[in-house]
């Protein structure tokens, strides 16, 4: 059910011709309240998208509408004509629900450069037909609606006493930290007021989508969304309503990861007794964007020599003869050398778990990503042609 | 002749079944003076391999008297007995050439972990065979014995008035800066002391090896060793030696860009107009290692959306809507926007060109790197089985 799980919410997803394959492309969700609460997290790119400009003003004041969201185009880069498309988008749906433009949200993807009048006029169409086809009932269609190289739309929802949160996700490439690149909707019921959905959301997106590095690429369009309706009337927990956002987000995060373009392998890397989280972090990253080991995983080679290496470029506090490093359960390295035999590794599951002890401090961290394919450079050779 | 180009050196090249292939595994460079000058420069990796830690100590004082390198294996994480077999490997070209042991310079290169009984004999035994084999015709084998993954062997000459610098290197894979991960050998009969072959050497490598960044990959072994035996008598004016040692680095990082593993595009990527020549270092790097950027060049796609969100990952002074991009000399993006169509690049030579404008200041860079091929994904998926 995706974003509409949670009571006081209505979404569409529509096709408009965005996307050559004929696919949905237009994807609307509205608050219905009683509560307008929106917050917003967005990619630290600094070249950012006309939709991610207009967003981060838009949610500022912490109330949002209804958001809209678009595949088939980026609108990044593509000049003042493109700010204007998005700025036309908030207001056609503005008008169209009655409420103020500054509290709509709006996100694209697709090609970057990608923003002429067809692309606008077909946004603007989806806008007004995705309203008309607002229901309890759009979840699904609108998670569908923002799929792009995605072979699957991405759908979480938990429920506790009598409160809900839903989410839908977008995104197999460009998954980079910072965000990891993706759209994100997520909805809940519960009472939170706007600064406490701004603080929720950091946490939750902290540790989960901006944990997830599938192939190091930060894209110029995420945002991850939060909205709040208070429909349940209920006020959950603190800790509660934390820990039930943190498992939406790593749900998603997680089936971001395992649609990731061309990927063979789910990588699990997680880094343990380092010096401080943020250096667990650093290490667990270094290791998830170095070509060779990811590679490697994916010729079924637990070369961990690639691992050290990796380390080996970061700032974090570790002695190079001192670090283990475990694949699928077998312990490879000790101590900075040869343990087990690398052929004792069954690297062949698609989920793989590589396990980094630095035996410095008390502090670990878990990054996701994913390993580096032929099918990988194939799509990513001819996704634009 | 690479490294006995020049006056004053003899060398070898030995095979002694370090390397599966057969192919030649142990070279040994050796200066016969008058001077025994030595400079080197260092992975900045801080997992380094024993003969780097070696080395790293041994050439302190500015002296060396040879140089001796492997293929077949990095001797890297292979623990103390590692380091002892780089000791007994200096000990004994040291015992065979009547000098000391803290005058000979390690390199090994190949996959990491590999150092066991087995390698230590090889290479001892490659020690003495190369001794026996040294030649002032030399050059051309030591600089075959070097190779790992590399197609063919790198050999560079420049020869001024009077004086001559030669070199040789190897690198295929794992080139990325802090060096680009190599062994390189340079050698001259020039009259240079050994302070001066220290700042000549951090000079020239700074804007040749060190901008060099194939696959983002920093190696455990990288070494860069200037050997000067005066033996031209020739004391050369310094602008002249630091540009004809400029050029014999600029043509071998030419050559292992040409070489890189898999690659089907050599790109140079000139960054103009920044804040600094550091940041147009920056910007330069960010792109050459964006996963997303190198596969579209492998599809032969003039994607300037990829080389913008790079960009705007780097803490480099822009603005992303003031960004000029120009690919094989066609301007694709102007201020940030779409210019001429993608499709006008032809993008089918294997030399292609970026020019990235910044607008901003008046300091530029250049770094070279390579696409992201199947090729590359299928060669180190397999290199260590």
């Amino acid at each position: 059910m995706s974003v509409t799980a949670a009571q006081g919410f209505t979404a569409s997803g529509v096709t408009v011709g965005l996307k050559s394959t004929g696919k949905p492309d237009v994807a609307v969700v509205v608050n219905d309240g009683p509560l307008k609460v929106g917050a917003a997290v967005f990619t630290s790119n600094r070249a950012k998208a006309n939709p991610i400009i207009w967003s981060q003003q838009a949610v500022a004041d912490g109330v949002v509408e209804a958001i809209v969201l678009n595949s088939g185009g980026a609108n990044c880069f593509t000049g003042s004509f493109g700010f204007q498309t998005t700025h036309q988008t908030a207001e056609k749906t503005a008008s169209l629900l009655g409420v103020s433009p500054g509290d709509i949200l709006v996100c694209s993807t697709g090609l970057i450069g990608t923003g002429d009048e067809i692309f606008r006029s077909r946004v603007l169409e989806g806008v007004a037909r995705g309203i008309e086809q607002l229901s309890v009932d759009g979840g699904v269609a609108a998670s569908e609606a923002i799929m792009t190289t995605d072979s699957k739309a991405k759908r979480s929802v938990v429920s506790r006493d009598g409160w809900t949160i839903g989410g839908m996700a977008k995104g197999a490439g460009m998954l980079a930290p910072g965000l990891a690149t993706m759209l994100v909707v997520i909805t809940t019921d519960a009472v939170i007021d706007s600064s406490n959905a701004d603080a929720y959301l950091r946490a939750a997106t902290r540790t989960s989508f901006d944990r997830l590095d599938s192939d190091g690429c930060m894209s110029t369009n995420d945002q991850v969304t939060l909205m709040v309706s208070g429909a349940s009337g209920i006020s959950p927990d603190a800790d509660a309503f934390a820990a039930a956002l943190a498992e939406v987000c790593l749900d998603l995060s997680k089936q971001l990861q395992a649609d990731a373009e061309g990927a063979s392998h789910n990588i699990t890397i997680r880094v343990e007794h380092a010096a401080s989280e943020d250096e667990a972090v650093e290490v667990g990253r270094s290791v998830a964007r170095n070509n060779l080991f990811k590679a490697a995983i994916f010729g079924n080679d637990a070369n961990w020599g690639r691992v050290l290496a990796a380390i080996g470029t970061t700032d974090a506090e570790f002695d190079p003869y001192n670090v283990d490093v475990w694949m699928n359960g077998v312990r490879v390295c000790a101590e900075g050398g040869p343990d087990r035999p690398r052929e004792d590794v069954d690297l062949t599951p698609r989920a793989t778990d590589v396990l980094i002890d630095l035996k410095i401090g008390d502090s670990s961290a878990t990054i996701l990503t994913n390993d580096l394919t032929h099918d990988y450079v194939h799509e990513n050779s001819a996704y634009s042609s």
